[in-house]
């Protein structure tokens, strides 16, 4: 009886994990989320129960995993970039260990560094940041004053409904409204959306990126010019690699 | 003429992205760092050019990664965990893109949320933290006031020689003694090691643990004993994987 709990990275499905991939191409049961790359669902056997957890509820999920888990089936539980990182993970795995079922987990690629990355924004960079802060942004109820005065990199997760709210919290704050300032929609995949400016602006410069996204706020954004995502591979479906 | 910078991943050689392995598989010159596993450097061609990176400098290795661009080479520079997390993959980007040379980033599992995880802890989880920061430990001079105040999960690379100066500081700073503290050296690997306790004993509890470690601060750490690493999968060769 067990159940993986697997990171399918940040888009790209060439960005999931070698043994993440596998678990995939062996499992039994793949129950993944609605942000998992499609290409990834298709690695799973064609036999394979597929649930898609779009529109069922944590508690729902739990349940599944439980019953799947104690049928002594190989479970995959896919999940957008790495499952502990606002990725309920931690839940999924206390339920099931609850249950007496053995939980593996598999990190992925989380987008908190490879989506900036897939922009040309590295989140650390000797001189301009040697800290990062990654923050759930759905809500925007936020200790705006703590997080403005972070030398460091921002990284908000799921924000970009809240950014007029993040960006006019962290200016009335003190942070410098010519702070650099992204954000990224679809990162990793072909179909990425970039918008880069400054603190002061992004949320209008923004407006029109589709949700969810990620926004990065720092000194290390200036780099995205200079590093440029020009060059980027966009991934291959992962049935070609293996 | 194109350099690509790749992640390793965490140490596991399994968690390295099905991207790099296969860029690693392909390549003509492979620079990589110490804390690399040595499975994939293996992963390698036959008649690859292997240059560990040990013991030279960041210009040199600026050098070397231009030289070799530029002779039209398939170059994969290597590092741990993820190349723009502490990893100067930025730096190293910015050279190649001055020398005119097209330069690949390949994301990979940072050692921020993987290696926590391989030892039971969710760096994120609803009611526990909604927010984590990563800091570079290995100077110890870190404005303790702020990062004393942050709710969320305080991840310190390179930090276990300034174990006591960081723990000191927190304290002094207010942060509460019985918070959750845990060092993990060789994270997710087979000689992983973890010691758990709260941050005014963990100095002394962690004393003897290998460096480089990651030190982990908040109440997530709580978690380790019920989701726990002894179900966690210790990485076969990634040679076996494809």
């Amino acid at each position: 009886m067990s159940v993986a709990l697997v990171g399918a990275g940040p888009g790209d499905p060439d960005l999931i994990t070698c043994r993440g991939l596998r678990l995939i191409q062996q499992c039994q049961v793949l129950v993944y989320d609605r942000l998992v790359g499609p290409e990834l669902v298709a690695e799973a056997p064609l036999d394979a129960i597929l649930v898609d957890r779009d529109g069922i509820d944590q508690d729902e999920v739990n349940d599944l995993l439980v019953d799947y888990g104690r049928l002594g089936l190989r479970v995959v539980r896919l999940k957008g970039g790495d499952p502990f990182v606002f990725g309920r993970g931690g839940e999924e795995a206390l339920v099931l260990r609850d249950a007496g079922i053995e939980v593996e987990v598999v990190s992925g690629v989380s987008s908190f560094a490879a989506v900036p990355a897939a922009a040309g924004i590295p989140v650390t960079h000797r001189g301009l940041a040697q800290e990062a802060t990654i923050v759930m942004g759905h809500d925007a109820d936020l200790d705006f004053a703590r997080l403005a005065a972070s030398p460091g990199t921002l990284v908000f997760f799921m924000g970009a409904r809240s950014l007029p709210c993040i960006a006019a919290g962290l200016l009335a704050a003190g942070k410098h409204p010519d702070t650099p300032a992204a954000v990224i929609a679809n990162g990793t995949r072909s179909d990425q959306e970039v918008v880069t400016s400054v603190l002061a602006e992004i949320a209008e410069a923004a407006a029109a990126v589709p949700t969810p996204a990620l926004i990065v706020i720092g000194e290390v954004v200036s780099l995205a010019g200079a590093i440029g995502p020009a060059q980027r591979h966009y991934g291959a479906a992962a049935r070609l690699l293996v």
